[in-house]
């Protein structure tokens, strides 16, 4: 195996340089006034599949944004890996938390990155990692080396669910025919401990918006005789989790399964301290399902959060308001056996069961994405452990990710393919909050590692 | 008695066109972007104040926005009647609810007003209700027979609790005594049933903001491991009710009695009927504390009502944040007996050690005002309830308001002198709401009788 090393050191500053390029375009996906960013970031991202001599290249329109493609076909008789990636990123409230503007990256030392993270919206989830392909294919073409065949899929309705790639995979199975299919847009338990997550949880989100009376009403004239859209919503969101954490909504758990007794001791024995843990992110105590730890409770245990609420006056001061309306975003995360479809259903006649008759409800779903699970038995599995090794030293942990990336599941069902989850992000990287962030050592050892991926999945499929 | 109603019809179209001049200015006291706007209206006031010959007229300064004060003194032997009245106004949020800007006045013909209602944020709280004790001035004036002494004392902090005017009140008690008060910033029965508001609920209204994380997470990463301060807040504001409605606040009915037989007599013979108070603001279903009535809920009983809510991501679309905050504003409406900075205690009390360990709680103290109560046996009253009788051919009806006017039981503290509330708007006027509208009628009407009162409050109070 060639040492990518050199090349990578040497053209370190030009690739950062591409990179901020990228984070400074503001492709929120979210809000439909960034079409224009969204645009402007596909367009840059093919000129780039462009300049590493990728044949194809186009801009795929969809009924949203776009998808930006392109392949290097070698010889068919040779494997194929398939490159996903999404170019959208998160929306950036509250924007008075960022040190800085979260669109003008730049370098600064932590304790966990002493050598420098990129602070930008999208450093991390999932431009940077996103990039960090592109310019593992650049080494590989211009060491010379690209030993199999590749195609790129990125994609720019991540973050809001891909709707829209969903129908594209759909509809272009042949031209998206591969053996396996790469994703950087996961984490690895620490700097220095690499893993490969090999299951993600999927994802229920839907909004419920109440209303009682037909405008908002004057507190003092009204309190005491109406009910309060803000206080029903209150006792249905409370009503939500029992005692113990477990959520009500009837049917939830039937097809979810408890971990074995050997999963759990794996799970056990992962590097994790519930203390570090508290510490990073400022909790006093730990929370959640009675019965699980929280690793158990971060994966393979389905949740459910109230990922936003609003309704009255929520500005400075006060308003003596009696509020019309109220609503909420709620978002579950889901486990095997577990399928979006059938939870939003439980979920919206559970909601319209526990509403009371003093308001009405609406309940409107955003999107949704199946669980996935990766065995580590297959010849990618064991062609990334292999690549991790030869750079981190160290043989990867396998995990599973609380986080989803609904499309994986699609991809299986409709590419018939695998996908291996080469995430290079940390916990601490704030992705999705403010002063998002992801460390420059991780970026340069995520392109030397996915260099490697490819000679080692070559090597191993030709058995 | 002179009939006043030919100079009020031959001044209507000037009149008019002088409130919509005041309705023109945003004077949102809430809001600092409206420091110049308030002012302004302030100006204006004191404008009309020398136009109607006014003596010693100043704009006086507080450490919040200005009072505005003129007086006549035509004869020491005379009584003295003490206008009060505010020129600032509810914030305007949500705007999209509003069918035309809220600062563009304009005229429209409503099933209640068919006459045609005046349509601005203020029209009828307070600036309406307020201009028309000016005209009525005027209309004495120019008929030469202002019959007693007058004093105006308009503020621009009702709207986010007079702190000022407390402190304006307590150094100037020489410079506002009085022997009676006259308010018009409470409503009545109906269009024809004239009512004379004889008590006040008091507030208290407080903010509460739970932190949890330390920043705003992952909900994929973290969901099911982290106590959603959202989901804390929720459940901590469905705790403040019991089944039956009741507010479980320890103590908070330890000083309120219940109505007596013959109270809730008097109350159960007020023309009011439940399903159009329903219909009106689009009611499904009667709530509240259980074993009262409506009208007993809304001015007898106290309640406590979320005014707002947020945390969490609360634009359009998704995003899969745990919110590091929750907050909520908190109102709770007070009746005789109860103190609000004992009720601000008690509910501090009860909010931190009903707070779990999961999250940090902060309580803000926004504003606060003593309930009141008026005896309908005084001079005071008498002469108001002739007013109206000569206006509106019907005897007004004594009757108990869920509002609040914080400074009216200060008045009765500092100035020694009672309240009289004629209030000439309709609970249908939208106040605090958008489409805020004031009856031209009413407005006309109130003129009238408040001319009226001046007549007969001299002519009672010489015995």
């Amino acid at each position: 195996m060639k040492n990518f090393k050199t090349y990578i050191e040497k053209n370190k500053k030009r690739f950062l340089n591409e990179l901020f390029e990228l984070l400074r375009i503001p492709s929120i996906s979210a809000s439909s006034d960034h079409d224009l960013d969204i645009r402007l970031t596909a367009d840059l991202i093919k000129k780039h599949l462009l300049k590493l001599g990728l044949d194809n290249c186009e801009i795929c329109e969809t009924q949203g944004h776009p998808i930006v493609y392109g392949e290097k076909i070698i010889d068919k008789n040779l494997p194929t890996i398939l490159v996903y990636g999404h170019y959208d990123v998160q929306p950036v409230d509250p924007l008075d938390l960022w040190d800085q503007d979260p669109f003008q990256p730049y370098i600064k030392k932590t304790k966990i990155h002493p050598e420098g993270a990129i602070f930008a919206r999208g450093a991390c989830d999932d431009k940077g990692q996103m990039f960090m392909h592109l310019k593992a294919l650049e080494v590989l073409m211009e060491e010379g080396d690209l030993p199999c065949n590749v195609k790129f899929m990125i994609e720019g309705e991540e973050e809001v669910g891909s709707d829209n790639l969903e129908i594209f995979v759909k509809n272009n199975k042949e031209k998206l025919s591969n053996d396996i299919i790469l994703v950087s847009d996961t984490g690895m338990i620490s700097k220095t401990i690499p893993s490969i997550t090999t299951g993600l949880r999927g994802i229920s989100y839907l909004e419920i918006e109440l209303t009682g009376p037909n405008r908002d009403l004057h507190s003092g004239h009204y309190g005491g005789t109406v009910a309060n859209p803000i206080n029903v919503l209150s006792e249905m969101i409370t009503s939500l989790h029992d005692s113990n954490n477990k959520i009500t909504i009837p049917g939830f758990y039937d097809n979810v399964t408890d971990p074995s007794e050997e999963e759990r001791k794996e799970m056990a024995s992962i590097p994790f301290n519930i203390d570090e843990f508290k510490d990073s992110i400022g909790l006093n105590l730990e929370h959640g399902e009675l019965g699980y730890t929280t690793i158990e409770r971060q994966s393979v245990r389905p949740a459910l959060d109230i990922n936003g609420i609003w309704g009255g006056y929520t500005e400075d001061g006060a308003k003596t308001v009696l509020p019309g309306k109220a609503s909420a975003k709620i978002s579950m995360r889901l486990v095997p056996g577990q399928n979006w479809k059938e939870i939003n259903e439980l979920f919206t006649k559970h909601i319209k069961n526990i509403t009371p008759k003093t308001v009405s409800v609406k309940v409107i779903e955003h999107h949704g994405g199946q669980p996935y699970v990766a065995p580590t038995n297959t010849i990618g599995y064991k062609a990334a452990s292999n690549a991790y090794e030869d750079v981190f030293n160290l043989k990867p942990i396998p995990t599973k990710d609380g986080g989803s990336i609904p499309i994986i599941a699609l991809f299986e069902k409709e590419l018939e393919s695998k996908t291996i989850l080469m995430g290079f992000g940390l916990d601490s990287d704030a992705i999705h909050s403010p002063n998002e962030h992801y460390g420059v050592s991780n970026f340069l050892l995520g392109i030397e590692t996915i260099s490697n991926f490819y000679h080692h999945f070559t090597k191993l499929s030709k058995g």
